[in-house]
Formats: C-alpha cells, sequence, structure tokens
C-alpha cells in the first residue's frame, strides 16, 4: 500500500491565470491543485475597474466552476472610494503593486509610489490588502529586492494599520525585514524560489523555463528563505506565481519570466517538508496563515495525496512546467 | 572626415573556430578581424595530438590563408615529452586545462588536476604555456571562479617557471590574485566580460545571447576588471574566447554557453577605451602584452578604423553576435 498524506485543500494566494483562450485551461489545472486562488490583474488590458474584476471572475469561473477565486486589482491613483467598493463587492480583495518595467505587462506600473498615496489611504480604512512586486527598478538584478525595501518600511510607517504582502519573497534581507516588521506585514513564498536559485537558471546550460522575476539567487538566500517556512512563522504562506507563458514564448530569444508552477506545486512541496521532516507544518502553510491574513476562513475541505513516483510532463497547458520531465514522489489521490 | 584610428593589427588569444562547415566561415570571420590568433581545442575529438594539431591548422588556414594561427591542444596525462615537442613543431604553444564538465565539450575534463603533474612538470621544461580554464565543477556558479584559485596558487608553487594564463578572467577576486602572482601568470580578458554584467543575461528580459562560461558577474567585478585593463597592467591582454553557436543552439532549450565577439572585438573595445580616455592603452592590449607573454614578437602591420555608426547584424555566420542588432560607433577602414 502506498503512503497517503491528507491535506487540505490548498489556497494559492498568487496566481496568473493570463487571458483569452489559454485561460481555461491554466484555470481548469488551477482547479485541480488548489480550493481558493488570488489571481493577479496583470492581463492586457488589466483588472482596474469593478467591471473588469467582474468579468475576469465570471470568464475564471466559467472555465472552472469549483475554484474559489479571489480577485486582485491593479494599483493605480485614480481609485475613489466608491470603486473600491464596487471592486471589493465584485470579488477583489486585494491590490496588486507593480513598479514600472520589472516583469510581464508591468508597462504601464508605478514609477513613484508616493503618487498612490491618497488610494493606499483609502485601501488602509477599507482594510484592503496591498500586495506589492517588490522589486526596485533599474537596479543590479540581485540587489532589486533588498533596495526595495525602503518603500516597505516607509509605507508601514505611513499607513500603520494597512495590510501588506511582500510578494515572491526572495532574498536573505526581506525575509529578516518581513520577519522583523509588524504582524499586518507578511510575505508570500513560491515553491520556485523554496527550490531554485541562479545555479538553476545559469548554472549550467541556460535554462530558460526556470527564468522569473524576482530572480532566484544566492543558496544562502534560499537557506534563509526555507528556515523561515520551517520555523512556522505566519508571516509566510503559499503564493505560487505560477505564471504559464506559451512554449514559444518561452524559448525564443525574448525569454518571458515566468515559471508554470500550478501543476507541480503542492507535490513539490510536499517532497520538501518530507525531506527536512517537517511536514506537520504544510498544512498551516499551503492552508491557513495566508486564509488568516486575508481574513478570510480556513477551509474544511480535505484532499488525500499517495507516494508514488511520476513524471512531469514536458509540457503541461502548452506551456513548460517547473520541474519538466523530472520525477516527483508525491501525486494527488 | 570621418576620425581614423590607426592600430596594430589584433592577436586573439583565445578563440573558438568550431569544426566542420562552420569552421571556414568562423575563421574568414577572425581574419578579418585579427591578425594572430591562439585556437581552442575542445572540438569533437579534440586536438589532443601532433597529428589532429597539424591537421586542425591546416583546416584553418585553408579557409583563411592570411591568419597566423597559433594551436593548443587539450591537456591530459599521457602526452610524453616527445609528443609535446611534435605539437611544438606543428604549431602547438599551449596546452588548454578543462575541469570536467564546466563548458561546451568539457564532457573528457579533468576532475584532479594532480593528475596532469606529470604533464604540466614536462610542460614547465619546454617552457609551453598552460592556459586554464579557472572554474572549480560543482559550486555555486557565481564563486566557480573564486574558488579555483586554490588550483591555481598550487600550480605556480610547485612549477614556478610555468607560465600559466588564467582565461577569461571574470571575478574581482581572480583578476585581485592575478596581479598579486609571479610576472609568469596572466589572464586574457573577454570583450564580454568588460561589457556584461549578469544584468545582460537575467536582468531584463532572458538574453541567451549573453548566456557564456564563466557567467558575467556583479557590476562591481567588472569594474575590477577593467581597472585592471585601464591601469595598463600587461599581465591582462585580450582573448576574446568568441565562440560561435548556430543560431538554432543558442535558442532552443538547452542554451548553449559562449558568445560570438570576434565580428565585433575590436569595435566594441575602441568604444570603450574611448569613453575613459584609454586609447592609448589599446595597441598594447590588443596586440602588445600576449606577444610579450608568449615570447613571440610584436606584429608590425596596422589596421585603421573610422568612426562612422554602422548596425550589428543580427546573425553573423549563422550565430548571433555580441550586441546583435545594435549600433557601433567604430568601423574598420
Amino acid at each position: 500500500m502506498p503512503q497517503e498524506l491528507s491535506l487540505p485543500v490548498p489556497d494559492d494566494f498568487h496566481i496568473h491565470l493570463r487571458q483569452g483562450q489559454d485561460l481555461a485551461s491554466y484555470a481548469k489545472s488551477a482547479e485541480q491543485q488548489f480550493g481558493r486562488i488570488l489571481v493577479m490583474p496583470n492581463t492586457e488590458p488589466p483588472v482596474n475597474s469593478a467591471e473588469s474584476v467582474k468579468k475576469y471572475k465570471a470568464e475564471i469561473l466559467a472555465a472552472a466552476p469549483s475554484l474559489k477565486v479571489l480577485l486582485t486589482f491593479k494599483l493605480n491613483k485614480n481609485y475613489t472610494e466608491q470603486e473600491l467598493l464596487e471592486m471589493r463587492k465584485n470579488g477583489a480583495i486585494a491590490a496588486k503593486y507593480y513598479p514600472l518595467g520589472v516583469t510581464t505587462n508591468s508597462q504601464d506600473g508605478v514609477s513613484q509610489i508616493e503618487d498612490m498615496y491618497p488610494t493606499i489611504e483609502l485601501m488602509e480604512k477599507l482594510d484592503l490588502v496591498l500586495c506589492l512586486h517588490g522589486e526596485e527598478p533599474g537596479v543590479f538584478c540581485l540587489d532589486r529586492e533588498k533596495k526595495f525595501l525602503k518603500h516597505l518600511e516607509k509605507l508601514i510607517r505611513i499607513f500603520p494599520k494597512l495590510r501588506i504582502v511582500l510578494e515572491h519573497v526572495s532574498s536573505a534581507e526581506a525575509v529578516e525585514r518581513v520577519k522583523s516588521l509588524p504582524q499586518n506585514v507578511a510575505a508570500t513564498v513560491t515553491v520556485h524560489h523554496f527550490i531554485l536559485t541562479l545555479d538553476d537558471i545559469v548554472g549550467d546550460s541556460l535554462r530558460p523555463q526556470n527564468f522569473c522575476k524576482p530572480i532566484p539567487k544566492l543558496p544562502k538566500d534560499k537557506e534563509v528563505l526555507r528556515a523561515a517556512v520551517f520555523s512556522g512563522n505566519n508571516k509566510f504562506f503559499l503564493g505560487t506565481d505560477s505564471a504559464p507563458h506559451a512554449l514559444e514564448k518561452k524559448e525564443c530569444l525574448c525569454g518571458a519570466a515566468g515559471i508554470y508552477s500550478a501543476p507541480v506545486a503542492i507535490p513539490i512541496l510536499i517532497e520538501e517538508f518530507e525531506k527536512e521532516n517537517e511536514l506537520a507544518l504544510l498544512p498551516n502553510f499551503i492552508a491557513g496563515f495566508g486564509a488568516d491574513f486575508y481574513k478570510i476562513p480556513r477551509q474544511n475541505k480535505k484532499v488525500t495525496y499517495i507516494k508514488k513516483e511520476w513524471q512531469v510532463p514536458k509540457i503541461i497547458d502548452g506551456a513548460v512546467p517547473l520541474r519538466a520531465g523530472e520525477v516527483l514522489k508525491w501525486d494527488r489521490k
């Protein structure tokens, strides 16, 4: 009899489902892995109005009706309190901040975070969460997250009640800073930053399928990130940043940034937590701390995984998944 | 009248010309840029005998008859003094050391440099140069060169008269070490390590055309390398490591490591030395210090460049060149 593991149905507090004809397959794949997802708004055009929140949610649900879909909208400086309330009514629980040009579809990003203060003040009042892509543009790639931390500190000083998530935390400095800031500052942890370093992109042959922003960093950064998770700190919870790009975009010279991890996220995490003998911490990481932070109920449903080797397909939904072609130890029953 | 610059015909003390049908076009391109080249031996099968040295030289000269072709052979532990003498007679002036698996066609590389000591002792006696690919296998990519330096130090301690070139030096630590070691230890400097950092590979979108080994490192590494060159230190001379890969290999997921810089190397260097107001140092860097180190006469011929903008083609000889599609300021007259 293979070993079994019962887990709460996981939440993913950071996922990209794209748009158009790809959306349906990415949403269905997410539905197989997660009970609840927080969907990022960097489509083209972006999700940035009550109408677009409603429409995007309907599109996702049409493809994946059993998913609980939570929405984000792109932060800009023009929202009124009325608009924020309407977006919330339609399913949005957070705004996403993109600095100008740091990642996919961020060419309309923010150049001065200070310009956003009026909107952020309203968000604090309405208890909407601010999700930060925390990278300082124009800085050497390994320093971008570190150099962004001054903005995080300033935000929490000016808006002390604002709930902030530093998304896809990737550097030792950022992990330490999140730990030291008040309890209303948390961070999502991706599966890929949990297991990859720069070596997995440029160490041997070039591996475009592992290219993402923020760039995976040094071994010590990964170790500090893992240590935070394995300490059971409730400020660190799962947000995969699963970000499929159609195969041709990953292979071509333009080299789009983003890793498609949703289909393999939970099996990889089980394996990693098992290796560290910390499986008892996994339920809170994938289906506890995030819900608590977002002030939504923890889910009661369970899902069972079995210990059984399987090979990750080279292509899933037309995109190269994380660990493509490699053998994983756990699979959904 | 456009500005003109007369330079000695450059030497390239580290170039890859590959083999088979590609060799002719790469050799012809090199002939247009350089007067004399030192050709690396990592073909398949490798250049590792008097016969293969002779044959490889003849193939290159058939395509590029005006080039002065200097050869290397792959270091292994089986050479007799007689074989080394014969390889030298046929045109080889140096052996190339590849650690196991660190770069293109190094799967037959050396796992224990100590195994090579008998050959190296003969090389010291015969005054053959040892060219090192100085990266320690199995170490985090940004640390590989730094961690290799212990071998360099040990070699020069055991073989104090051996002439050693640390090829394509890329880290601040290695530059400083070469400076501090005796005069018979030098380093080649590539054009790409002179102008690129990790940002140019993974900073924005992924740029496979800039992927190479050793990986370009941090801004401070580049600055220390440039400072060594701009100090006029005769231990640092040009070896482009120009390493064309056919387009499909650079674009595909395997992401071959190597930059095709030969066709643009000198124009880029003129531009860079001009920016630093150090054009007077360029002749020694491209056609002086290297010849002195290798104990071959400096060349007397001159070549003229003119200040005239031109756009680097996207493809040269079927490979993506360094700075493809960008505008350079200097061109050969």
